[in-house]
């Protein structure tokens, strides 16, 4: 394999997927994203358990190789001289395990959908099969590659908002506040289902985004929490509404809220957080400002593309300042990351992993849990 | 008296204040609202207790009759001719109770700042004295004053929002996020001393504004709360921030959050609501403006002054659309509405009490023991 | 008069109005704007040509005296012991000429709506009778009353944008975009008769505002203007929509746009403008924030009320951060800044005309002029 | 060539490139933009007349054929049975009418950045070589891209907005304030030089974009201008400014705004429409949001992806509400338009020329003659 691995230098990735066929939104989003800065192609996939979804797939990508059978294209990769490079896991949340560990098995790098897995246990076994090998995990936890997310990050990193005190991060949407998985929404039908989806509802579909942006930003772990979740829809088994208390490392305190039957919210992620020094607040609707607010100085709006913020932020943009970026690009940025640490191994460098992965996948996993049992219990407080 | 109220109808009302003298932001704003509409005059003051402060003030306002006692004042105005129609309590929060109390017993209308009073009791004590009687109270919970917010009742009272579902309401301020009680500012002083502010700090001083908001939009009570309160600047004994879980009549779940030490906030009061057939969303900070977001269709912003506003809220506004009105209209709206009664008693018609008063006093104090005794729990579920 | 005029420091002042009656929106503005900081009181007034209007509005706003005539009114006025200390001119157009100039040769200050006069000649004509005298002369220009455009001045000022290059500015409202003046409004009747309303209409009713503001801002004149003016609803005599290019004193170009027919919009009065070295931008309907845009630095949103504002713009605010002040504050800022003079006339002090007048007056009424000219010859450049 | 271009039904197509090598902001915009759907991959270039910086763009992009000359590639491709299915031509301005003449004559289809040409007789010539024949044209006024864009045409179309009245568009940038093409910018260098630019600067770098985003929106053409052309940076040849009236075929009027002196803007492209029925409004920063603000009602906020949109702009969004899409995906909904036609082609349907091409090309071409002319005389009126 150390032959095809040095290959990596002077051509694109090859990457292969499972899941993410037609009619599945996130397919064509990792698609895109790892495609986006042409430093890579999709030329292999196990994109449905159903053949002739996966055949009809796979033509629409120009696929080189289509499979039907993820653990067949695992095998066959791992074996091939121009096997994929790596594989981007894109099935509902049930498979996410069960594949994940074939492709670590065969020796193949893995970029995960979030979660890791249905159950802690699952997570667990995965970050013992990766353990201190050189196989990659990333896991694709999208939202920390705005641009304007690394900024402020690296602002309470540098100590620009003092000691923190208080955090407010939510993320509402609408569009479950209908019983649309009774009505054939794919998407839906899988994510409200307690063996596909795992125990988290709204919780574990955005509220484990809205938690890792917190952790990401702030650098400190949610100790405790306190979660009341509630099942607004009729019928639904799964929660699609939670208000939680939160208690971070070091004292701060915050609030987290997500739902998923917020009339007329879109993707409302938004993060505040506030220290001694300093505010700031970030909107992914509006992704490209960054509030910053110093102590007894008027506001600041930090705009991804400008010399004046921190390398690291500078570097996760593509386009000059007032060239809106969005989504995609974000997404392109863990990927972008990612596949810097593949070429690294190609080159025999060691890996940055300046992504998220096992570690974050764990939290998530806990973080989802904790949440549950807090409300199961009378919404009392859980240590995570 | 009789003859003496109904020479109401043809001249300004006469009004005396308490408290409220030189340094005190909160006089200035209860004079300029109460005189806003051209229907009434402060002519007597009770301004302070320092008597060359009160007389000071008294010169500053031109007022006709200057006390530096409010006994004294309570006993003069009501046995004069042309004595003050009603006052105007503007002291800090340990004297609403007596004061309120000594005038209320002369007969004579009041207006109080809320709180109503330092603990449930005394304002239990207040409900029984005006019972059933003719003498108003009026709290100036002025954030309903907002055309905007009233729109919102209505819209709510109309089912336009359907069963409502999720609400957020925030009050977010910096303004103690130094010590500056310990730096001499008269403002922080006795809103940081549990002798004269009461139970709460935050919870108390903006977190029943919110608190008052959220229920008069939503016309649902809060029934119980889990509430985490923190004093983050060393040496505070009252809490300057405190994050809640809140669960309304209904069914309805939410979070109430509110702080003063949040780092770049001004006075951000903000409300949300969800429903089952749409959401709202409002901001004091931009007033004017009421966020609509029907289910399935774009947002809409109703804009304070148009026709297509419920008649409740066209009311409130004094000018047309796009010449912006502020706090300050706001507050004149409680006390235009106050007003009106005082009239309508001088009228012998009985009073339409459309302004905040004892109940919300009542719901507040409860509200504010409820919180603190919560967190004093570690942060368990209190219902109200 | 030297008595009653040493007498004005340890009362409410007395203030006479001309025209405003039932159904003027201006007249409350201006009483409600010259009383808010309990500074005066509207005791008399010839409020209307009609004897039942002008009695009933008297009464409405519990006037000492009611006149029916303004030239009785100032005879009156002129010779009472407590006469009023000035007079306010709110009636259509045609009449600020002949009332201002009755009152000034009455020896009583005046503050008057704008326009100056109907004409230009006029207006020098009141020039020269103010001269060099005390009597004093404020034009209600009463968006220059804004602490943030007062800010904005003084950056200016100050050299903080370095050579300015480029302004933009507009007045866009749609009160107008239907021929609502043949269907009874009494606004639109007189604004769109030439023979009340002057040469111009939306440029003269609005137009004059947005430079004016232009003007206060840069501290820059508009040396020479090609206007293109429009009159877009049918068997309307005066223009309701301008667009002009603008050449300043010094080398700036800009751009000024009003209309009154701009669909949707309430009454969008904003201006831009970028120097060598910073930008700013302000929009009247969110009066509050100045944006501030230094080169290679973000932006900066200045808030009013805050310590880091410059002395004569905190000066302006009567709130904390945070608490919306809107158009009758700024509105009464223009009348504290004169009824200061007033005062200090009565201390003998020098008047410091810290307002607009007969200067932004004349300026006015020849940039209507100017763009009247510069459209009827075919949208030809015009030096003012 | 037939045999080849059917082959296009189950592959990827072949993308050409002249210019976008290394430095040059738009190659990659290109490049990212026409591969975003996986519909297309760059397989050669001339990237540059330097042959070190050609080789080295071309292995960066791990292109399959890099040339040094472009006329050499247009024969080549032309000649291989692999040969690229179209070009796109990213050099600076003056390269534009060759290199788009030369891949015509080779029958190549072709891509090509605005301006058309240096010249109008230039793009007359151009017009004429693909007159009737099956060879494609088309200019990337990217801008028109957007979902929101399209979404206002189509209610202009439809008639939401009655009869158009005013129109104001603005483009504005800050990057020239300062001579930083005497500073070594290479951007800069080119774009501020007559030789290599075009008879304008900011008007023909941004302000034809400004004018093709009116003309695409409303439908109507800009009959006469007036413009005032300004280079503010001293020794630059080219305006680094304008300000424009517009007079549109109907009647409406309206401005235009460009410039690259404004310091403090990015790129902001925005654009306002008013009609008899109702306004638009639209931020390029911000571009999933088109403001309608119909008469009477409240303004909606309508937003790319929703079900309520046009189809035809709901077909340019790849991702849910809320999910920000921007530049790049405007620009690759160009692109997907004409690679349709490619197919269509292919498939030997006929093309539906849903794009900006030649007939966009000669406008800008126009609009910059006018412009220039406008301003040398005097900023006197010219017609278009």
């Amino acid at each position: 394999m150390s032959d095809a691995v040095n290959a990596t230098s002077n051509r694109r990735l090859r990457v292969g997927i499972v899941g993410g066929g037609r009619g599945a939104f996130i397919g064509s989003v990792h698609r895109a994203a790892v495609e986006l800065d042409g430093e890579a192609l999709v030329v292999a996939g196990a994109m449905s358990s159903r053949p002739d979804i996966a055949r009809e797939s796979a033509a629409a990508w120009y696929l080189e190789r289509a499979y039907t059978c993820y653990q067949e294209m695992a095998a066959a990769e791992a074996a091939a001289s121009d096997g994929i490079d790596f594989v981007i896991v894109a099935t509902p949340n049930d498979l996410h395990f069960p594949v994940a560990k074939t492709f670590l098995a065969a020796g193949i790098h893995v970029v995960c959908d979030k979660p890791l897995a249905l159950r802690v246990d699952e997570g667990e076994e995965l970050a013992r099969l990766i353990g201190t090998g050189t196989t990659l995990f990333a896991l694709t936890h999208n939202y920390t590659g705005y641009p304007a997310v690394r900024q402020a990050r690296e602002m309470v990193r540098a100590g620009e908002l003092g000691t923190l005190r208080k955090v407010m991060v939510e993320y509402t949407q609408d569009w479950l506040m209908e019983p649309v998985e009774q009505r054939g929404n794919r998407q839906a039908l899988w994510r409200t289902d307690p063996s596909r989806a795992g125990l988290g509802g709204c919780v574990g579909d955005i509220g484990t985004h809205a938690a890792n942006l917190l952790e990401f930003v702030t650098g400190l772990e949610i100790e405790a929490l306190c979660a009341d979740l509630t099942a607004f829809v009729a019928g639904r088994q799964l929660d699609d509404d939670a208000s939680l208390l939160l208690r971070l490392r070091g004292g701060a305190k915050g609030t987290l809220v997500c739902s998923q039957v917020a009339c007329g919210e879109e993707n409302r992620l938004a993060l505040r957080v506030y220290g001694t020094h300093a505010g700031l607040e970030w909107h992914q609707q509006e992704p490209n400002t960054l509030l910053h607010k110093p102590a007894g100085r008027p506001w600041q709006s930090l705009r991804t593309g400008h010399a004046y913020l921190d390398p690291a932020a500078r570097a996760l943009s593509r386009l000059p300042p007032g060239h809106p970026e969005g989504y995609l690009e974000a997404f392109a940025n863990i990927y972008r990351a990612f596949m810097a640490d593949v070429r690294r191994l190609g080159r025999r460098e060691p890996p940055q992993r300046d992504y998220p992965g096992i570690r974050e996948g764990l939290r998530g996993l806990r973080f989802v849990a904790g949440a549950v049992a807090s409300s199961r219990a009378g919404s009392v407080w859980m240590r995570l």
